[in-house]
């Protein structure tokens, strides 16, 4: 079976990769062995093994009636979206790892592979190695789920961990994670949230069965937190995790993205370091979590080469997918009730007239109280918080 | 799209009762309503809303043309195997959840299922509620899978973590599983280890793709742990754990279950309760981890259920699944090698006589010596096990 790659990037010569050293194995559980003949990239790879295989126009690949399957590994929405749509009416099977695309044009896409009796499948654009996208859609299907709750970005993961391990602040940590390749230079997707932000609108998408649009969540990233976040968070016997997550609301969803303080007891408490972990929770399966390497070449590479396989298989078959364009309309996150820690300038006796009831944590740091709300909807704590005035910091509770 | 169940135990009541309570969801999952037309069971549930749908004979649903998806959740190889059997011959797709039958009769009835163009799924078989199956078999496809260790038999994982929490005796802990309904009245197959031996011989037989024979399979169960053992335990700061475990070795694999000592930075070692989990690790990949409702009435049913989805989607084709009737040659146990706990009423001297170094562990019990070995083969141990004498008690570290 011939296989095409677009964008032979990280990820894509990871694909390559793969299937050069499992050939034997994944021929076998595919059925028929997998070859790459064409590879879509602007570079020319000179003196390279692929170098032969280079093609600089995606109507090529488009044109080859041989290419049963296409590896889309170029990220961003354009032009990875025109090629994928042009190989989907073309008739070939396309999988991704782009989770840009995947958020802004996943029903689409899937839609257009349907009428084409083709698979659409990006196992590798949430969770990396990690399979959470087939096991959603091919697993828990006996369940409502009730919650979704990830820690689905590598790098803040890493960073939020070497901060609580080394007390160091957020600003030293990040240059520590770029020089080892743990962030981008342009390291903004990661840390303002943006990308967990996406991948929980494609998990959410999936398990309703309906477009979530990702500019409707909202999204804080990890770099407003500080080392004396971290302080408080020790006293409080707390871990500060960027969590993306989503929770049944009657027929829709209550989506967020933000750093949380979590409880020794969170399933995501130990989740370190780059790992992923999605947290699931269906009103017949109760509690479940999938664990692994969230990011990096070969782990996001092999989800790839597992959807490879999982097409080859059903090479003459559309997989039906519940995936509609209709946009579905998420729950007000105003009404989303937590406890609230909060650090605030203000003198107790003002504080307390304002929240009533706190708890204080008492880190030793001057000028300031920090103290935990009982439990209230995000709008009063809000409207709560404006009242007050000076308040240094926010984290909700987990 | 009709259904028949067979067994209206605990589990076939559970995929009755889901296939009620989310009705709409998963027949817009699957495309169409699961309607459950027949029920096989010895009883005549007089009253009981379902008393119109039972049959006591199965050739009445071997003969029913309009059931397609067949349900068996009675356990044990026969008259399971008889059934399921019949069912698929008769172009009926199969779910089950039965362990003893997959482990016994796996590969022949995939063999069957895709002579007749039909399914044979078992995701509820291992891990309960937990995606496992359907994971290794469509998505870590692109892996050779290095190691797979698991804790697959919730009701000794139960008991290990009373006996930690309260430093009780095995047969309190036994007890009072038994009335909590945790544990069966005869415990046997959960204690001794047989019920978790069958988990990993299925999860083996899948990554490697040929038949494994669980009577090859090393086990050991928990009843021969002690509160003192969980004293050494604490004092060494690990966790007693009855592990399932398959380790790569060449083109086969070591497998064997018994309990292991569990360091903190395990990825097994906060799976506490009745809660299973499964570690993989693959070539690409790097680690991952299955976490969830092992056990338990609903978990196990929306495995069973997922399946049904997963059937009414591919309802006119039958799923390749590589699993060979040939038996797989496991590695000789006794070549693999670990840091083994020993405690013996032996004399320091002595024990130096025969191990060379030793680490003591002192857990201030009189009249013994608790040591851990350097690391050595399973056959280098038990030669100077012999040799020693006054052996107390062995556990594996892991």
């Amino acid at each position: 079976m011939k296989v095409a790659v677009m964008g032979y990037g990280t990820i894509g010569s990871g694909v390559v990769e793969i299937l050069r050293i499992n050939r034997d194995v994944v021929a076998n559980r595919a059925g028929e062995a997998l070859e790459v003949t064409k590879i879509l990239d602007l570079r020319d790879f000179e003196g390279d093994p692929v170098q032969n295989l280079i093609v600089h126009d995606y109507r090529e690949i488009v044109d080859d009636p041989e290419i049963a399957i296409v590896v889309e590994t170029m990220g961003g929405v354009e032009p990875a979206y025109t090629f994928v749509k042009a190989m989907l009416e073309a008739g070939k099977h396309v999988t991704t790892s782009n989770k840009a695309l995947v958020a802004d044009k996943g029903a689409e896409l899937i839609r257009i592979a349907r009428e084409h009796k083709v698979n659409f499948m990006f196992e590798a654009s949430v969770g990396g190695g990690i399979p959470i996208i087939r096991p959603l859609q091919s697993c828990l299907t006996g369940d409502v789920i009730e919650e979704i709750t990830g820690i689905v970005n590598g790098t803040t993961n890493y960073m939020m961990t070497k901060m609580t391990a080394e007390g160091s602040e957020f600003e030293d940590v990040l240059k520590e994670a770029q020089a080892k390749g743990y962030a981008e230079k342009d390291p903004t997707a990661d840390i303002e949230g943006y990308d967990a932000c996406r991948k929980i609108a494609i998990l959410t998408s999936l398990v309703s069965g309906s477009q979530v649009d990702y500019n409707d969540i909202p999204t804080e990233g990890i770099s407003h937190i500080t080392a004396t976040d971290i302080k408080y968070a020790n006293v409080m016997g707390r871990a500060i995790k960027l969590l993306a997550t989503s929770k049944a609301y009657g027929k829709t969803y209550f989506c967020r993205v933000a750093p949380f303080l979590l409880p020794p007891q969170h399933p995501l408490y130990n989740v370190n370091d780059v790992f992923n972990a999605v947290f699931v929770h269906g009103n017949m399966l109760g509690d479940g979590m999938f664990y692994g390497s969230g990011a990096g070449k070969l782990p996001t590479a092999s989800a790839v080469v597992g959807d490879l396989v999982a097409i080859a298989k059903h090479i003459d078959k559309n997989i039906y997918l519940e995936w509609k364009e209709e946009k579905l309309v998420l729950a007000n996150p105003g009404q989303q009730s937590y406890r609230f820690f909060v650090r605030s300038a203000k003198s107790l006796a003002e504080i307390e007239k304002v929240f009533s009831k706190v708890e204080c944590v008492d880190a030793g740091i001057a000028g300031e109280i920090g103290f935990v709300t009982e439990e209230m909807t995000q709008k009063e704590y809000d409207a709560k918080a404006g009242e007050l005035g000076d308040i240094i910091q926010m984290i909700r509770l987990a």
